[in-house]
């Protein structure tokens, strides 16, 4: 199975659209085009929040009608196979302290995880530059540099923000944090800027970065006080929980592990490649109308369509203007994501922390592929080009990168002699470009400064017969599976509820038929 | 409602056995004594591994019989409410980290917890002996010395036991754990021992023996490494994540949520006060029967009778050897729990580690109720007296640590005059004696040494058609009501999924008839 979606730089230099993915759905539909059949609710978005909301609706009996515009399942994630190797190419890390995730993990036995981190192989160390000189710091003196300066960035309360932020799962909960809420990483940075080194605070502006996917300006410092409660207010918590566990299996597979749920109960409908562009509610119920003139029909729908596209949809009646104005803001996370693909083991412990002369904010290695090459995941800001030119763009980039560390690496390399180097250049690279996808047009969300306060209960309010759900309006982990899960989950149950009176019909009229009376 | 269990000892004196429970079931049953219906699934034990079995499988439309000897919800874990103050009787503490638990609570909106810690009101200090004399720890030198003692205890790979128990949720991951599952804590502190002062030795077997409820010789080293891995190998997560959290509606409550959810579906059957003393499999279909002469008939079974009496089940063929030898040497932990009221908020910051000439382990506040006294919790060792006779030794015992501490505390206010004392006399009391109880004869399970690599696969065997679940058996949160929504839910998907072929009958038969038609 093949998505249309992402792109692929090969070997020999040509270049490919579309990608190796289990998570693709054919045939796309398994609906007639001319049925007239009125769902127990329909689903906009198969990404975990839809998937997660169909698999309970139809697991409980409802008639559910599964509606997206991709052609697979999985929403901003999903994995591609390249020669064998999978490429997480939107969402990719989980953890056991992700609580809703980590449920369904546990119960589609996904629980197999495959460690991103190592550290003892070949370059040992993050690439940093400080004051335009780039140095090798060895790991331990990264993660006191981070220690040091994320810390000091989030004790905002003496307590390390456990005092302003005690419920990471409900952020608002302590009314003192909207004063927080209103800065922006870049105001809290100049509060602390004084008590930290050179060093540190561009680790510091690194990991907010990179974390954000913009600028400090742009990003609300409450968002990394959140991820800091979310992660036991720790470094460790902050590495561990968000960068470096991957299902074995892959986000496509797990999401899959849904969508075959769902499908096994006989009580799932689907339409992949199909565009809404509007929504109806008559009161007694909702129709869905298609780009391409279909409509569907459906007592209540759930829509997961993303916060920065939200208002492309049309909605009859209106939306609450604090839902459009928020969705006419936005998340303000425009991270794009590359994986490339280095000869060799030696870069398998490397990290870079925003190189300079580099769209990268940072780059990690992910792990070894089954040729044993070194697997480089980067993050890079917007990028002004798309498709082939941008994949040449990044590639530039990444040599550039890459070869000056090649000299570093081997000055390093004499020196101390603790590995053995055998960089040869970029080989593959495959990417996909969250940011100018017109379904996504960002990453995992991130609140700009004085949005959540103003917006959040909006964005989670139903609509009539519309109910919303996703991970850019989560309470927890938004943003992360995590968050899509929980809000799938939350309005999945509110539908059941309303929908149960009268209770629904028991599906096992068969019981007695099937047992022999042997007592 | 109320319950039968769980004692009261009054401040006019007087004595009583049965508290107000929202968990009790009134009516008991809701089948007829001489229904022959034939269930889909019937779950013995309505604890939350039971309640989520039945949730998950009525919800399916599944017609699910649920059996327990007690006349209420909950299992090991029960609230009582005693003029206005809610007493968890049972398991208490709930985190957000406990991926099962939390994604429940999350899902029934149960969110709103309450904080047992406090450090600012009175007796802000910990009461520890240390040969012979009794001391008053401050909380950071306390906080220390824990930190220090059971960091050295559990690193046994120099990496805190991160790279001997990578993944906390599959603690037999690393083979070589395998070894640290022979000893037995004891053991593990004499190769530690050395490293430590007295104060650090007293604290740390303070912390193992609350723990496991037993003696460092009785407790496996590999059980407490489990919760210190669960809790991200630190002393903050050992606080946070097992004794701080309560949901603020108390335990029965959201038991309730899942019982009642069932309910709902109009799928569920039950009969409280029904103690059965036999399962016999017929191959397409199982019998329960009870001591009082009924018996029950469903297509599957789920056994969720704790460790400790699951050999007093007889099974029909039998259980497997290594089922029937793991019940009978059984989990060791044997804490009993106390509730003690004591006048006034001044003692609200108090905690003790084994308190000298004690049954208790410990002792912690654990809030302040209606009336603004403090309520402490104790933990003890097992007691060879019960009922009547128990609270009144537990009484004596209290009182003694209590009048000690007076003149400690005496004297420290009048050199620091920080708390203004009001102390008297003790005065409300509730217990429940789990060890006792013969529903339970033990507390949170805790493994001995020698117990998990040999019988925990086994127990998470099926026999048949009978499925084991059991926060008992878990593989992360055992022992935790995490745990036991862990089990239930993987039961339930398996049965699920083996009953579902044929597809169930979709419910919403009548969804065509329902929706006018209007487009």
């Amino acid at each position: 199975m093949k998505t249309c979606e992402g792109y692929l730089y090969k070997r020999d230099g040509t270049f490919q659209q579309g990608l190796v993915c289990t998570g693709a759905i054919l045939p796309p539909t398994n609906i007639s085009p001319s049925s007239s059949e009125i769902f127990d609710v329909i689903v906009l978005g198969a990404g975990f929040a839809g998937l997660t909301a169909c698999r309970d609706l139809t697991l409980s009996g409802y008639k559910v009608l599964l509606l997206d515009a991709r052609d697979r399942v999985g929403g901003r994630t999903y994995t591609a196979n390249v020669d064998g190797h999978l490429y997480e190419m939107g969402g990719t890390w989980v953890h056991w302290q992700q609580p809703h995730v980590y449920r369904e993990m546990s119960r589609y036995g996904f629980t197999k995880m495959v460690d991103s981190i190592n550290s003892d192989t070949g370059c040992n160390y993050s690439t940093v530059t400080v004051n335009g000189e780039t140095t090798h710091l060895n790991k331990d003196d990264e993660f006191n540099a981070v220690t040091k300066s994320v810390e000091e960035f989030c004790n905002v309360d003496g307590e390390s923000g456990r005092l302003i932020m005690p419920f990471p799962h409900d952020p608002h909960f302590n009314p003192e944090v909207a004063e927080y809420e209103k800065l922006s990483a870049a105001e809290r940075m100049e509060q602390v800027r004084s008590k930290l080194n050179d060093l540190q605070i561009v680790v510091l502006e690194a990991a907010i970065s990179a974390s954000s996917g913009n600028s400090l300006e742009n990003t609300s410092f409450f968002e990394i006080l959140r991820w800091w409660a979310l992660c036991n207010y720790s470094i460790t918590g902050l590495s561990d929980f968000t960068e470096r566990y991957k299902i074995a299996a892959g986000q496509s597979e797990f999401a899959r592990a849904f969508f075959d749920e769902a499908l096994a109960t006989g009580n799932l409908s689907y339409s992949f490649g199909t565009h809404i562009r509007s929504v109806k509610d008559y009161g007694n119920m909702v129709a869905l109308f298609s780009r391409s003139g279909e409509h569907f029909s459906g007592k209540r729908a759930v829509c997961t369509v993303p916060l920065n596209i939200l208002h492309e949809l049309k909605f009859e009646p209106n939306l609450p203007q604090k839902k459009t104005s928020a969705s006419h803001q936005g998340h303000m996370n425009f991270c794009s994501k590359y994986h490339i693909e280095v000869q060799g083991a030696n870069m398998r412990s490397w990290t870079a922390i925003a190189p300079p002369e580099s769209r990268f904010i940072s780059v990690l290695s992910d792990g070894l592929n089954p040729a044993g090459n070194t697997q480089l995941v980067g993050f890079a800001h917007e990028s002004p080009v798309q498709g082939q030119e941008e994949g040449r763009d990044v590639l530039a980039t990444a040599k550039k990168i890459h070869e000056m560390d090649i000299k570093k690496v081997v000055r390093i390399l004499y020196l101390y002699t603790y590995c053995s180097f055998t960089y040869e250049a970029t080989s593959y690279q495959v990417w996909h470009n969250w940011v100018a996808d017109p379904f996504s047009r960002g990453t995992w969300a991130m609140f700009p400064p004085n949005f959540s306060f103003k917006y959040l209960e909006a964005l989670r309010q139903r609509h009539g017969n519309v109910l919303f759900a996703s991970g850019d309006w989560a309470l927890g982990w938004r943003g992360f599976i995590d968050g899509a899960v929980e809000e799938g989950t939350r309005v999945a149950k509110e539908i059941a509820v309303e929908l149960s009176h009268p209770h629904p019909v028991a599906p096992s009229s068969q019981t007695k038929a099937y047992i022999k009376p042997l007592l």
